[in-house]
């Protein structure tokens, strides 16, 4: 059953002729204009007052490429200048991860305040006529009520902090010389792709293949049989110990979410056609560390000093909550990854 | 596929001819020198000093038989005296109630410790040794575990209080006139069993047929389309709503474990073979019982005034469990009941 894991979900191929270096050229080239075109529009966008969602768009445009740029740089190391790409890539994963954090916040707070209105019925977030006319009777009742109002209005404030903090770090990134640095590089690329000089007669092919072989070991080396047995609990093991979080178990599989990407980004270079299986495994492991970060983000908030116990108990159980979403993730994605195994 | 579920699962059958009301009072004769006894051995257990288990066997043993007796007045109630049974049917509840308070303490306390136990990984209930060598190094990560041990104490102090009392009101209710009168009911029971004049012919078929049809509407009524998805969240929405424990959700499965309990007990009064397939279902919904009121006792205790907010975020991650167990609990009972109905 391991076994089929391992095996290619579903081969490389779909191009006409052998990949050859010409078309990784071709593909940061293109990644390349991308870049710049979102970088031209986020600086006429920062010019004027803030337009509905350009920025947003711009730096997720930017990101969007510079993810590919990285890990084609990965990928393809080999037929790429050395010196040029190893100066690259950590400039690459500095800007992509500090580009990426304001939104992480902003997802996180959306996802645990969705989660707290689920768990507390219609009454919360408009906790005010709502919650009034519950209690009335009950007065005791009300209280985890309040609990769930408090802990959003915590989360709120603390996560709130964290993306305006990410957002004045990410502006003055953007207008650091370290990254002019890395955006001259950039706009090199646009024209000009280092490779070295055989890679115009090398087959990209088995590159892209130890790149889907390291994403099919990765995953079958996950606890799939676990993960497939619905409520196996396995995910809020530990939930209370003293281990700081993120769970150490998460792990394996926030890793395999990062070899899914650079498989799907190995496929595009490709030019291999669009696999909807594969896109669908990547969601799963996006919610499940988007799930496994807001847990963490619930237990990181229940530790802040003096809260109200009723505000700790709606944290506890939203961070269990989230437990159970990263368990679900991994339910959803096993299925999936299966389903891959199977049908070749 | 609603329809499967109104199928019956099994026919009543297995019995060789037709059962009649001899049948049923053979059962009920038998069930009542099984009580008697019981209450022999529970008066010898409590002559003498506090042998080893012997009292809480006796108390199981004298609601195992009350609760069988119970069902078959229920059950097979035209075949019966009216009078007679009118007046026993609420003794029988009373006493069954009463007796069965203690042990339902007792384990739902027990299933609360393990829960944390599971939560904190190896640290708790040994926590002396292990939580200071853990926590030394990170004293503010040792918070919930502090926090989970605060809270197994205070469940220990609740529920033990809570059984004690129990146990008081059980003897008081074994030495009282009520249960006396009861008794020789019941002593009158293992003798002469007051059939109406019709029921010697009677076949108990068509009673047990709609016992066990009561059940089939039941379990088809409930949500099972949805307790089939696993994850689907169901159990814990409203779980900081200001409604009051336990979940209303909960209630149709309660009634279907009773009268899944009515249709086993009628088998065993037609004498039909042992279904394993019922005993799972019925196991499952013992399960959703026990996680549903152990949830409840969590987020009670949360409700403890000046707990510390450690301890209220670990009950808070302890009720999200134990939801999520009466969630498992559901798909497990999905599972089981669909196989029964697709098997017919």
């Amino acid at each position: 059953m391991a076994q089929q894991h391992l095996e290619p979900t579903e081969p490389v191929t779909g191009h006409v002729g052998p990949a050859t270096g010409d078309a990784l050229a071709g593909y940061l080239r293109s990644q390349a204009t991308e870049f710049l075109r979102a970088l031209r529009q986020h600086r006429e966008s920062g010019a004027q007052a803030p337009g509905p969602e350009e920025p947003v768009d711009a730096v997720r445009a930017l990101r969007r490429s510079v993810r590919r740029i990285s890990a084609s740089l990965h990928t393809f190391r080999p037929l790429l200048d050395p010196d040029w790409s190893e100066h690259l890539r950590p400039e690459l994963a500095w800007l992509s991860g500090t580009l990426g954090m304001e939104h992480a916040y902003e997802s996180r707070l959306e996802r645990l305040l969705l989660a707290l209105h689920r768990l507390s019925g219609a009454v919360f977030p408009a906790q005010g006529a709502g919650a009034a006319a519950h209690s009335a009777a009950a007065p005791d009742r009300g209280n985890l009520t309040v609990g769930a109002a408090k802990a959003g209005a915590l989360l709120d404030r603390q996560l709130t902090l964290a993306r305006t903090r990410a957002h004045s770090t990410a502006l003055q990134a953007l207008g650091s010389s370290r990254f002019h640095a890395v955006a001259d590089t950039i706009a090199v690329l646009a024209s000009e792709v280092p490779l070295v000089k055989s890679a115009t007669g090398t087959d990209l092919y088995p590159l892209a293949a130890a790149a889907q072989e390291r994403l099919d070991d990765a995953a079958a080396a996950l606890p799939l049989v676990t993960a497939g047995s619905p409520y196996n609990a396995e995910a809020l093991i530990h939930g209370l110990s003293p281990d700081p979080s993120p769970h150490p178990q998460d792990a394996p599989w926030h890793q395999v979410r990062l070899l899914l990407r650079l498989h799907r980004y190995a496929r595009e270079v490709l030019a291999s056609s669009m696999d909807v299986r594969l896109m669908t495994a990547g969601q799963c492991l996006d919610r499940h560390r988007d799930a496994s970060e807001a847990a963490a983000a619930a237990a990181a908030a229940a530790r802040t000093p003096r809260i109200a116990p009723a505000t700790a108990y709606a944290l506890g159980v939203l961070h269990a909550d989230q437990r159970h979403e990263v368990e679900a993730a991994r339910f959803a994605f096993q299925q999936c990854w299966q389903k891959q195994a199977v049908s070749t």
